[in-house]
């Protein structure tokens, strides 16, 4: 391979035109390989930008990256194997409630998670926070862990899909980061490496989401679909809102104490409504339970019997961490100011808006999240929203509890709930948990 | 600057917004001091490719190029300073005829010079083929040579434009080279670098040039004199044919001694036309004659007497050559072989096609070109056509002659000639001379 092979690529895809499978997985290997140097890969991911690629070429790429490192393979394992995957949002611990139950109802569901960025928290953060809790489980005590809990989860193992740490990082300084194909391309090529037979996206839009507007979401859920379909995985996308926060808690302990609560039956609404949606789903493609009312019905079970809160304690002592949190969510770091944001005004008014971004940030300003990777993260603080779009408040009802390390940092973060929130003199609806769902049907694949 | 500070100005290209001046200008000179990363510059290019440039961005980029280097400074040299470039083309030895004429009419002229490559010669090579002639004369002596002879004909100095040959590789490499506004900002760069008022540009289309439509390079022309006319040098561009080679010879020193014999007035009509009309442009910009008739006339006397003929003995005497070419070009080198390329059939016929580019590969493959940069050359090889378009061609009449290393290069020589040419049973109009000029006028600047 020598630098002038790969210029007709560039060329082709520069003037609109598809690459085979055979020249996207060549180009691939190459750049892995360190043959094809960076500046000629930024031309051809600005090209791509540009020109889009055509759905051969997305999955092909997909593939191509999945074969840049090591496959995880279950067969013999004895359970259905799923996976999930969320485009990112505000107050997200959905993996944290969803992942028990699945593996109680007799999946196996290795949830590989990433960190935390800018206002999106991430997974492995959260489960952090609970004492002793380890996300680096190494592949090959894996499976031991999947045949004995029916679950795990962990960090994105560095041996899976290593194109798409190389690119994302050559995407992220060269303003290439939003291409649908890229994106999906590298959703997809990690839950395909991940091995499970059906996968759900949870692909969100609004102003905590990377995608703001349904649309956009609703493009990139179609091509998710396609690629895994293309694969052979069976896979649907359900698009959600993430105009408020998912839940009330937004803060790495919260969010973690919200989850169990609601393994417990005593979480919002919301949350769960997101949780049986997504495991309906998963319960359904994997053949658990074809019915989609009564994969519902098996997913209220497993909460009301308790055994997916015992699922989670099994999950936590398995990964080293300390179990007695599913009981006891006080052992949770806590922090050491609390101040409460009241609503104002002499008229009782409505919830309009409670921004995701603005919470997200504000989260963000206290230390739950990290401005730039590597950033240390404090698990203790965050933000519990007391009142959600829809409700009704009163002068001197609380809005939001701030988590804060200090009183000034609690200070600042007041100002920033003030904006985050919009009260209407006029009854509002609650944000409704209307889903569309995106699965082979809607995309005609 | 951070590496994170450059994404911004990619992302904007990328959505087709315009740069400032500034950020221009940081951009390059960012790039140049090594602190912009090739992997940014090219995914920038690959933007400007598929988004374009206003031509203030185009100005500003040719002008942080400029910057990147030294610039030629003329005052009180006494002579009004001209320029000329040629986007290039098979058999163009303008330059020879040209530069010793406007230097024996008063000017300075400096022209600097490329090596060929593929199927286009480089005048540099061309006067290589002249013994002991140097194209390496040192910016320092440059001034002294301008003051006492006129002109200079050199190798482009690395100290004007380092940026040019930094981008070119880079563009090289990832399909980013067809942009008219980065071809463009490369040519004007090295003519504003090179400090002289006037310029002309010969933009040239047809298969033996860069630009095969007349379209595209009237649109490369407009921009060429946008920038000139914007850093405020009088420049205008003049469209000629590339459908056959310029002249009969194609081949270093066969090119040379065709140079001296139209500086002797017996050159090919074509070459003269193309000289008097640039050098005409060049005279009426620079002031020397005014008048676009009187111009011509002027260039026509100075052949005539012998003055350009002098003038170009002088030029390769003060650059260390054997000026006894001047008057006995049979000092330059000749090719042991020669093979004459005749024309079949039984009828009489007419030349239809003499097609520019497959002529320069003939040559190329004898030796007179090179692949890649830093390939050797054979200055003695080469071809002289015998028959032009619209030349009436009987059997056994010459065609072309192939001037060889060896007998089996002479063979392949001719089977390619046999397909340049194409023979019309119908009489076919000769190529005219119908030049184009692109000026202040034609673009509204």
């Amino acid at each position: 391979m020598s630098a002038h092979g790969v210029v007709p690529l560039i060329e082709r895809k520069r003037d609109g035109e598809p690459l085979s499978a055979d020249e996207i997985a060549w180009l691939l290997r190459g750049y892995v390989a360190g043959e094809v140097p960076d500046y000629q890969m930024s031309a051809w991911l600005m090209a791509v930008r540009l020109k889009g690629m055509t759905q051969a070429e997305t999955l092909a790429m997909t593939r191509a990256m999945v074969a840049s490192g090591r496959e995880l393979e279950w067969s013999g394992i004895g359970r259905p194997t799923v996976d999930k995957h969320s485009t990112g949002g505000v107050g997200d611990k959905t993996s944290i409630v969803l992942v028990p139950l699945m593996a109680a109802a007799g999946a196996a569901f290795v949830k590989m998670s990433g960190r935390g960025l800018g206002h999106t928290g991430g997974t492995l953060d959260k489960l952090e926070s609970i004492p002793g809790f380890r996300v680096d489980v190494p592949l090959d005590e894996m499976r031991g862990q999947v045949e004995r809990v029916g679950a795990a989860l962990v960090g994105q193992s560095p041996e899976l899909v290593p194109a798409d740490g190389k690119l994302y990082a050559l995407r992220d300084v060269t303003a290439t980061v939003d291409s649908v194909p890229l994106i999906a391309g590298s959703i997809m090529s990690k839950k395909l490496a991940g091995g499970a037979r059906s996968v759900v996206l949870d692909v969100k839009w609004g102003s905590g989401a990377f995608m703001t507007s349904r649309e956009e979401a609703r493009v990139l859920a179609r091509e998710l679909v396609r690629i895994g379909e293309g694969a052979g995985r069976a896979t649907r996308a359900v698009l959600s809102s993430m105009r408020e926060p998912l839940g009330r808690a937004v803060g790495n302990a919260l969010e973690v104490r919200e989850a169990i609560e609601t393994l417990h039956g005593r979480g919002p609404a919301d949350l769960w409504a997101l949780t049986l949606e997504l495991g309906a789903h998963l319960l359904q493609m994997s053949g658990i339970e074809p019915d989609a009312a009564a994969a519902r019905a098996r997913l209220a079970e497993l909460r009301d019997s308790g055994a997916g809160a015992r699922k989670l304690a099994e999950l936590v002592e398995a990964q080293h961490g300390d179990a007695r949190v599913v009981d006891d969510p006080s052992i949770l770091a806590a922090a050491p100011v609390v101040v409460t944001v009241e609503a104002l005004g002499d008229q009782p008014r409505w919830v309009a808006q409670a921004d995701a971004r603005a919470i997200g940030d504000a989260a963000l300003a206290l230390g739950a999240g990290r401005r730039k990777k590597g950033d240390p993260i404090d698990s203790a603080v965050g933000i519990l929203l007391r009142a959600r779009i829809g409700d009704r408040v009163e002068r001197g009802q609380p809005l939001a509890e701030i988590h804060a390390r200090t009183e000034a940092a609690a200070e600042a973060a007041v100002h920033a709930l003030r904006s985050a929130f919009v009260l209407s003199h006029e009854p509002v609806a609650a944000a409704a948990d209307a889903y569309e769902v995106i699965g082979k049907e809607q995309i005609g694949g």
